[in-house]
């Protein structure tokens, strides 16, 4: 603190951990963006969520615009559990709560069910914003790695029971992301979703289901956690930003009803009434089950394009999981620092995420980058992977 | 919690303080509303913001519905530190941060600078919402009386002074809404803020503004503490709800640079693009000072329409501060529970604020309701004072 901010109490004492890193350095102008985990400008409705907004108003007025009162707000939540229905997950009107984004939804969960004696069990590599909320609260994380079939559940097990038996505390909530997981793109399998709710009864925690891309399944859709969750131990988060647009805000939780009123109470005005209301009025005009049947088509072609461009642009060495869904391709480069190589590969003119960024410790996530196929084209994908193949194979 | 959520340990815990109360009861079909402290739906903008939309996303496709991306997004920031400038506060870019509405500033401002060792001073009564949201952090209060003059400064000294002799705790921060007050609608003089920028030097605390009404003055514009604050001890919080529209969840938080920087990490993912990027669409249309304009002269004939009707329909015995801005009127009615008046107006067709919710200790307010003149038309302020003072003067 300089003399601009004169309070001699030191401020900091209120953290609970250092800023968040700026991932990436400014892209270059023409840059193509492997980095981005946007949806795909060509998908986002623009011109439907225009027309969205000139209904709602013509038709309402002032209501949406003020703190509460647009009738389609209600509405929003009951397209949200219409929803959730055909996916398996029965909710009743107090057991969801809509948020802005899944990110508030994570942070008011954070606020309520962690403080600094909470353990958190999170997966490795796991979606570092998530990781960057619950660090406001605790620094007390258990980190079981991923493999192509997701959580390592046995792993779990396992480091559950030393800790039992060496009187260690036990974990309060894990975070997962079990559905085209955020970075690796992996699904957790059937058996291993049945014996992480085994072990949540039988450890006594709670489970952060973030669903975020879900509903984005090549072939078929994985069955959530939730809709497996016979005692009420998951709390479902989920988000229209992968589906319609990040921009909404649009996100929500689902849990038992007790804990979705602690929610509330936090949430208080921070909500957006008229992005919730613009979103009620463009669900009602759309198909959301033909959407996302349009989506997913369209986000497996790009996958392909870039799983194949990976196999003719980048070394023998390198591997990746294929994605079954999402928006990632997680790419292992034995012996390639790929933090180190990434203004190279800046000036080449590509950009990724280093595999560093979705670690704790940073140093697991070297010889890893997230690409991301949703927001570029498939021109861009093969030039894109052709340029990063380039840099990746002149290193070796 | 019951067997619905299973959790053994007592996630309640993590919490600071007891549950919001519900203000009010269902209100009737047909029922004035002299409880909302909503803009005037005639003086909201729906046209103007549906064009706005619909320019927005002509010209820029899926840019403001991605996470970030939109040009407008900048713009928005520009045109707040321009309006600020004219009300004598000149910022830096990096001194500025827009938010999802001043309880989204309040709120990061309460993680940053609050936790369960920090005394806040608050006004007597204040905004609820805010104490709220500060009972998530502390429960350490000084509540200091408010009069015609605003916060009584004097009393604070004295506070203040007693608190450094007798070795007890000094505050760390200060919440106050210094022109056109939630709920009491008075406005600090000029003396008393200049009283108040001293005490905070003097005592080492940080002074929150939040100037939610002070562009809606009747007459002349108060002078924020903001533009006499040399140390920079004042943290600005300001809002567009009540000039533009609530549901578009757009405030902002003024301050040393270092505290900005601070509070854009807790804010990280916890805005809305679509409705920042529709807001400069608005504004870049709209001549700001004229509505603003056009907005003071119209809740200046409402104001003046409900001291009329006050002093027609009310007994003698009630006083209340005529407002010179804002949009609430504070009326003592002498011997009667305001709170326990209520289910009796409401019955009576029309709604008010009892006192009780704007006091830490709610006894204080019980003598006390507020009213606002903003929501209603003068016809509904004429009937709702005279119902209101008929249920009023027959209890007497």
């Amino acid at each position: 603190m300089n003399e601009k901010f004169p309070l001699s109490k030191d401020i900091r004492l209120v953290f609970k951990h250092d800023p968040p890193g700026q991932w990436l350095p400014k892209l270059p102008p023409g840059c193509i963006k492997l980095s981005a985990g946007y949806p795909a400008p060509e998908l986002t409705p623009s011109q439907e969520l225009k027309e969205a907004v000139a209904r709602l108003l013509d038709e309402e007025g002032d209501a949406p615009l003020q703190y509460i009162g647009s009738p389609r707000t209600p509405e929003l939540k009951q397209y949200i559990r219409k929803r959730m229905a055909v996916r398996g997950m029965e909710t009743a009107a107090d057991e969801l709560l809509v948020t802005a984004g899944a990110c508030q939804a994570i942070d008011l969960i954070a606020r309520i069910l962690l403080d600094e004696e909470a353990l958190v069990v999170i997966e490795s590599p796991t979606y570092m914003e998530a990781l960057e909320i619950f660090q406001n609260y605790t620094e007390q994380y258990l980190s079981i790695p991923i493999d192509e079939n997701g959580l390592d559940t046995d792993r779990l097990e396992q480091v559950l029971l030393d800790r039992q038996r060496a009187g260690q505390a036990l974990p309060r909530v894990l975070y997962t992301i079990p559905s085209f997981q955020n970075p690796t793109g992996t699904v957790m399998s059937l058996d291993r979703r049945k014996h992480l709710l085994r072990l949540a009864g039988d450890f006594d925690f709670l489970i952060i289901e973030d669903d975020a891309y879900g509903e984005l399944a090549f072939e078929e859709r994985p069955v959530p956690l939730k809709a497996m969750d016979a005692d009420n131990r998951v709390i479902y988060v989920g988000s229209l930003s992968k589906v319609v647009a990040p921009g909404m805000r649009i996100g929500w939780v689902a849990g038992a009803e007790e804990l979705i009123t602690l929610l509330s109470w936090f949430k208080k005005d921070l909500g957006h009434p008229f992005g919730e209301a613009t979103m009620a009025a463009f669900l009602e005009k759309t198909n959301f089950a033909d959407r996302v049947d349009r989506l997913s088509g369209a986000y497996k072609e790009k996958s392909e394009a870039m799983t194949a461009a990976l196999k003719k642009h980048f070394p023998e060495s390198a591997s990746w999981y294929t994605p079954d869904g999402g928006y990632f391709v997680w790419v292992h480069v034995p012996g390639i620092d790929a933090a180190a190589l990434l203004q190279t590969a800046l000036d080449a003119g590509v950009s990724y995420v280093p595999g560093k960024y979705f670690f704790l410790d940073e140093r697991e996530g070297r010889e890893f980058l997230r690409l991301s196929f949703s927001y570029v084209n498939e021109t861009e994908i093969e030039e894109g992977i052709r340029l990063l193949g380039k840099v990746v194979s002149e290193l070796k």
